[in-house]
């Protein structure tokens, strides 16, 4: 909110922008609940995809990274001394893949999750002979029916099948649960954990994720650690749920008005290649910031479609700023962002290092 | 449909393939029925963003190359000689953009569209000392309510301000119609040219586009010329509307199944970073081929649910080969492309040289 009508002329649209003093202020947020609640933080980078920005994370107190992908998680390795602990909350499978991980294995603290035999052994395989085991935990179904066991007996019995497969350690229970499910993760996560205890085995993690419940995330006290991702940047779907106001969104694409057809409406240059058409729920795809009368009702690939609910008073050159539904499906459209910091100077171009790592 | 299983086998995953003989297929069909009723085929790159796709449809015909961005045709420019012939179908604002359109200007022979006195005015100020004048079109609204003047009385205003501009030539009339949209093209091109040519203003070139209605491009006799995109790889959209058929589709997202937790569930290692979210009036993320029981009803960034009318049959390392909703979009969302010819040996990797190209 705070950028200077002169950083925006001088940029060339559509662009990716970030206010750093806004993201700082988020993680520091979030890292303070974590901290009065005994939580360790472990950001998903897939919201930003910048080791700097991880750097800024782990600055103030984050315990390691999450990625989705091996391949993410090379990028972020490579572009960051600083990141030393990675945790790929994915089922790695394929050869592939499995050399790719054993190979980063041998440069940070690395762990992974499983949510079946097959890919417990498909990691047993490919570190059985390591220096060092590998960390897997079991990602465990919450609600939010994507991956995971689908009952704590089923998580006990996966814990003790990686507990006892050569070079493999059980690393603990993992979640990615459903917007506001406390109870139930505490539920599942406190039996499983008992389960595998009663085994002999113990359990030194229990991690679960998602920014729109993260300052809930001590309602569920089995947990030792917490993943949020889109909170550094924050965005409409956010601000939409109540989580956070428009001031706090750090990531805004600057587009320029290069069409006004009729008094009620204009075009802008930046289209699903840019804002991307992820709706989570909402109508329309974005906010223009300062304009509530205004919705983006329509994106082709390059064209946004602006209405008002009266004049919309653009011209042809005007450029405006929007805050993406979802911040981070934005970030993977764009090889760079601009960022600005106090001063409010020049920005200046980061690189996306992980962008497009779909492998 | 012709790609072995081996073949199969051996892709990291996700990824897009495009099998060659199939985009072959379809750019000559076209080309065809094109050559038959006396209209020039200018394909929109942005299906597949590859020099060398863009020389096979010149190989077969076509006259030249459409883009939306000057960053696009700058990467195909560059990425071959063949290329020589560029309408970009978008309005240029801003003086970056201008700069580089004119630095491209010479390079290669090069058309623009403009829908207002605005972008008139600024493509002048950058052309009017230029030594060969830029040809621009006049966009026409003939229904999609995108960009484009309004009215036929306003296409020959804005003729007529072109003509009449230093740097500038009148090159034509351009449309981008909802589907199905033959008799307003015809209505409101033949008004438009009628009223130009009252002026003494000769109209070279009446522009239309548009893969869903390209078989009826003759049906609006005063097109002559025709802007096709995704007909070379064709998509499930255009499936669905009986465009086409699966064995015309020459791009597709192959993926891994990584978890099975439900016997009629399983989870891909694709989603919205490889499928995208667009729907294009679908249910659904794409369609799975040979299994017509399954829908992709769900997608996160890096995950794909499937979910089947019965038991799923699937199981952790199957491959699975999904036709996406929308090839345009998929083909932006990597770096290269598998491409598979006659003779089904292993994929070459090729570069999508203008994916990304925003500005």
């Amino acid at each position: 909110m705070s950028i200077e009508a002169a950083v925006l002329t001088e940029i060339d649209t559509p662009a990716v922008l970030v206010d750093l003093v806004v993201a700082r202020k988020n993680i520091e947020r979030f890292q303070q609940y974590a901290d009065s609640h005994k939580l360790r933080v472990r950001p998903h980078i897939k919201t930003h995809k910048i080791p700097a920005i991880a750097e800024m994370q782990l600055q103030a107190g984050a315990c390691g990274i999450t990625c989705q992908k091996v391949s993410e998680a090379e990028a972020m390795v490579q572009g960051s001394k600083a990141i030393t602990d990675v945790l790929i909350t994915y089922n790695i499978v394929g050869k592939a893949k499995l050399q790719r991980l054993r190979a980063l294995s041998e440069k940070v603290n690395l762990s992974v999750v499983a949510d079946s035999r097959t890919v417990v052994e498909g990691l047993s395989a490919a570190f059985k002979d390591s220096r060092a085991p590998l960390a897997v935990l079991v990602e465990c179904n919450t609600g939010a029916n994507r991956c995971g066991v689908a009952s704590p007996h089923e998580a006990v019995s996966l814990a003790k099948l990686i507990a006892g497969m050569p070079g493999l350690v059980f690393g603990g229970l993992m979640t990615y649960p459903p917007i506001g499910a406390e109870a139930a993760v505490e539920a599942f996560m406190r039996e499983a954990k008992a389960g595998i205890e009663e085994n002999g085995i113990s359990v030194p993690v229990v991690t679960s994720g998602g920014t729109p419940s993260m300052m809930h995330a001590a309602d569920a006290p089995v947990t030792t650690e917490y993943r949020p991702g889109t909170y550094v940047y924050n965005d409409r779907s956010l601000v939409s749920r109540g989580a956070c106001g428009w001031e706090d969104c750090a990531l805004t694409v600057v587009a320029t008005v290069i069409s006004v057809p009729a008094v009620d409406r204009a075009v802008i240059d930046a289209g699903s290649k840019t804002l991307t058409s992820d709706l989570l729920g909402l109508a329309g795809y974005g906010h223009v910031l300062g304009r509530d009368d205004i919705a983006i009702d329509q994106l082709s690939e390059e064209h946004g479609r602006l209405v008002s609910t009266g004049p919309i008073g653009l011209s042809v050159g005007d450029k405006v700023r929007i805050v993406p539904n979802h911040a981070c499906v934005v970030t993977n459209m764009v090889d760079e962002i601009l960022v600005v910091d106090e001063g409010g100077e020049a920005p200046e171009r980061w690189t996306v290092a992980a962008r497009g790592r779909l492998v």
